[in-house]
């Protein structure tokens, strides 16, 4: 889960400041990065429908080395872009998600490697100026109109296909690793079934191949606020006032769920919103975590796109559907992490998914991930695994 | 969470068939029931507003014995009623929730003791019509219609004020036990905790005191559909179309959150709503689970009422932004059951609460309850506990 940037400022930032973790360094250390945009005339889903002019952004960390045999590819979380590290300037005031681990010297070393992150087809974060996506917010060129739910489903294959071509436009035709987070690791699971030899190393970070009927029905959860909303209109609503209040309270299940006790109990605690009002004393005043969640939602609403979030939810879905089984494909070395107190993907799906991925013969590593973000600690408490995946990567 | 008796039919039956339990036995042995009427003329609550007319529904099983000794009073969960147990006809589907444990001969032996199961205030289901209960969906008798959102909010301890004049208006002065599951267990630590003295014995299924910022947050998601939907017109909608599409949503989130992944992939596991209807080719078509609970969410929301979710809500908030130091008022042994797979109560909140009532001096004996369906099994998968509630009943 990204917390973009406002969002993070409301809440997460708290949280982060409290525990220590904040992620970056010194202005001195910044590697200073560039958004880049990949573009593809056309492109054909695995369910047979063609897009034009597809474009998604992209950044890199480090630099191709002369056989191209150092690319790794980092893919993102639900909520989250292709700033995996860095900062577009000194003066931002955090740094890519896993800033923590790639850079130079760190456990994903830009000295050694060429890292490449890029957005994906159907990215959430349309307001956000640095993304490039292409997805229902998009114009069909030959309607001259937002695509809206007439976008094609999509698949992670799909996304997969699409960051192929941008792989394969830059030279390289194997990777030295794929690795990512949360939806991030299902794609990097999804890359490395589908192209064994291609992929070789795989990092999945707190994601699981094979959370079935559980996983299709939270997502469904995690969407309904958007189709409640009469603003969505079916999905009908550019040019108009957008599903807001719907997106917001989408946006509010996903980041609580993605959390955890420890850090809701720290961060929040049982006080109240306002100072004189009473949750006991009348139906409207509440606590300051339904406020804080809701004010972090409300930012993070402001530059999302509700369609892009129920195609987000389908790809997931699918993915969620499809058989473990077939991750028997799997040929790379794998390197699992995951955190024990994550409430979206329970360790026993984890620890499955690495199950299914052994018995196909690929050897694989385990590893916890601790902090008292849940689900999260794969995206903000990676420091401590520094050594873990810096020995991974290098091997 | 109670499954009401269509939204039964719909899910939770399938559920139940498969595993083997469906409560209540042969006809020749089923308890039939009575639903009664409690009425105060006036009851104020603890934040000092005066409701008049208050009415809760209540039912009994077995005889209360000449000294009055023998009353065991059972408080329900958050979508459950006063029916614990027993039919109101021997065609009835199916019986009271405890079934399984309250009868003759059963865990909780009618033939020895005198069960009382009440409606709560502000209770779910204002369209059951074997449901009595007083809150916002109610007429207010100074105006002549509905109090809508001028209810005033009532806390547990108003549930447990109002339940100790039902109780005093039998002659009952001391109960031999007071037990519930999920938010009636926090009913029933609310009891002990505020009347030490009256509470002969306390059972609290599946609910824990402490959860604290991470409870009130879930509610707050629960919650939240209702308020994107424009129809709840901030709680005036009597007379007009009623919220029910934001009601459906929220009554989906409970059900979810209060059942297990085993329950999920057992009974839906990937298969699509439709068949022909491949998820993955249109961005309409869902999987079975999601229909599923999208079925029994609506037939659910037909007869429950929006307003009273959201003041269930607030009590339930209350009582967990209260510290659970004050349960070690608590002088009633106690027991505790929980369910390991629980993810509305996660089974260390439930330790929790053990060691807190420990600490105060009361003895506590806790037990693991088994089964497919999470948070739920301590509704649906209570018989294997029987010698275990016999005994502490009898003890």
């Amino acid at each position: 889960m990204r917390l973009g940037r406002i969002a993070r400022a409301a809440t997460l930032a708290l949280a982060l400041v409290g525990a220590g973790l904040g992620g970056g360094g010194a202005a001195a250390e910044d590697l200073i990065v560039q958004k880049k945009t990949f573009e593809m005339p056309s492109f054909t889903t695995q369910g047979g429908r063609t897009i034009k002019n597809v474009k998604i952004g992209w950044e890199s960390y480090g630099a191709l080395n002369a056989d191209r045999s150092n690319a790794i590819l980092v893919t993102h979380f639900f909520s989250g872009t292709s700033h995996a590290a860095g900062k577009y300037a000194p003066g931002d005031k955090t740094p890519g998600y896993w800033d923590a681990i790639i850079g130079p010297g760190k456990a994903i070393d830009t000295n050694k490697f060429f890292v490449i992150a890029s957005d994906t087809l159907v990215n959430l974060n349309t307001g956000d100026p640095k993304v490039v996506t292409t997805g229902p917010a998009s114009i069909d060129p030959d309607t001259g109109k937002p695509y809206g739910l007439n976008f094609p489903v999509v698949s992670f294959r799909d996304f997969v296909e699409v960051q192929k071509a941008l792989v394969e436009s830059l030279g390289i035709s194997k990777l030295h690793a794929v690795a990512g987070a949360s939806m991030g690791a299902l794609q990097a699971y999804e890359w490395a079934a589908d192209y064994p030899d291609k992929v070789g190393r795989l990092m999945a970070v707190i994601g699981a191949a094979d959370s079935g009927a559980w996983g299709i029905a939270w997502l469904d959860v995690w969407a309904s606020p958007i189709r409640v909303d009469p603003k969505w209109n079916n999905g009908d609503y550019y040019g108009k006032e957008p599903p807001t209040e719907g997106l917001k309270q989408a946006l509010k299940v996903v980041s609580l769920h993605a959390n955890h006790w420890l850090w809701a109990e720290k961060t929040f605690g049982r006080a109240w919103a306002e100072e004189g009002k009473d949750p006991a004393a009348a139906i409207g005043n509440r606590y300051k975590i339904e406020q804080g969640l809701e004010q972090s939602a409300t930012a993070r609403a402001a530059v999302s796109d509700a369609n892009h979030f129920l195609y987000l939810v389908k790809a997931n879905q699918l993915f969620m559907a499809a058989q473990g089984e077939r991750l028997k494909a799997i040929k790379a070395p794998t390197l699992i992490l995951y955190s024990p107190t994550d409430q979206v993907f329970d360790q026993s799906f984890v620890k499955a998914t690495a199950d299914i991925i052994r018995s196909g013969g690929a050897p694989v590593e385990t590893g916890e991930i601790g902090g008292n973000f849940g689900h999260l600690n794969g995206v903000v408490a990676m420091a401590p695994l520094s050594d873990k995946v810096r020995g991974f990567m290098e091997k």
